[in-house]
């Protein structure tokens, strides 16, 4: 495996808009994704170029790869302390497969050998059980909205600092 | 801008555990970010290699570079009906600066010109609004099991078949 993972969002179309679309709803009321019903009160933000998914089902693509690899550090790690033949037997399969598509990763293991199999069937026992018990979704969230508002703040605050120095200096 | 926007993960550490690292703790009870009295009672699987960090964390950073992405689509959608001299220098700046690090971009935009900066702001305001207001966080965990539970099994039915195909073959 490389030494660093990274996912790709290369499933993510341009920003540049598709040259036949000819109209755009700057302030659509819903995403195409709710029922007639909801779309009525919905007033959110139009958000282009999903197509038939949602945002919503981008990122949690996303996250499902990156269950995939929280799933592979965790095995490893338990592996390491009470088989270190099945540690070593993943850790070079790790060397000659990319973790950035998850089930891809997973089929290939599978197929190696029966004892890789055994190994991709814990990792998928492992990614269900991590996503649905112990990864903190409330958390998540947290953190999430505490980033945009700590680097927005920050952003500016860079900025307006940047620009007044530069002022002064004049 | 690239054609497809990707957001890597680059700062996830190797999957490859540290040299120095002598000890493992296959069912360690807890991560290492608990305080002391819930470390007692918690029966999450020990995730390794996330240092001072969680997944969670790392999961939040990249949703906020995703959130910048949707911003941006947000922006430029909105601009395209309605001033299209500032959507067609948005995305002359699309073209030259990648949205892979949402920050940085943000960064660059406001430092371009007045107007630029204008935009980076809207952009700040959007994505603050959208992760705050818009997406849809239930919908995303709802989409994340659904799809480690879906994978999971057409990735074993796959390999049943294939493999059970092979054995009438013989």
């Amino acid at each position: 495996m490389e030494s660093s993972a990274f996912l790709t969002l290369s499933y993510l179309p341009s920003v540049h808009p598709s040259k036949h679309r000819n109209r755009v709803y700057p302030f659509m009321p819903c995403k195409h994704r709710s029922s007639k019903s909801s779309r009525i009160h919905c007033q959110k933000m139009y958000v282009p170029g999903f197509g038939e998914a949602s945002p919503e089902a981008k990122a949690a693509k996303n996250l499902h790869n990156f269950f995939t690899y929280v799933a592979v550090r965790i095995v490893t790690a338990q592996l390491e302390s009470y088989n270190t033949e099945a540690y070593e037997e993943l850790m070079e399969f790790l060397d000659r497969h990319s973790l950035n598509d998850g089930d891809k990763f997973c089929a290939s293991l599978m197929r190696e050998s029966s004892r890789h199999k055994t190994l991709a069937m814990r990792i998928l026992e492992v990614r269900s059980a991590y996503c649905k018990n112990d990864f903190e979704w409330d958390n998540l969230k947290r953190l999430a909205v505490k980033m945009v508002d700590e680097s927005n703040t920050r952003l500016m605050r860079d900025y307006v600092s940047e620009t007044s120095s530069v002022e002064k200096e004049k």
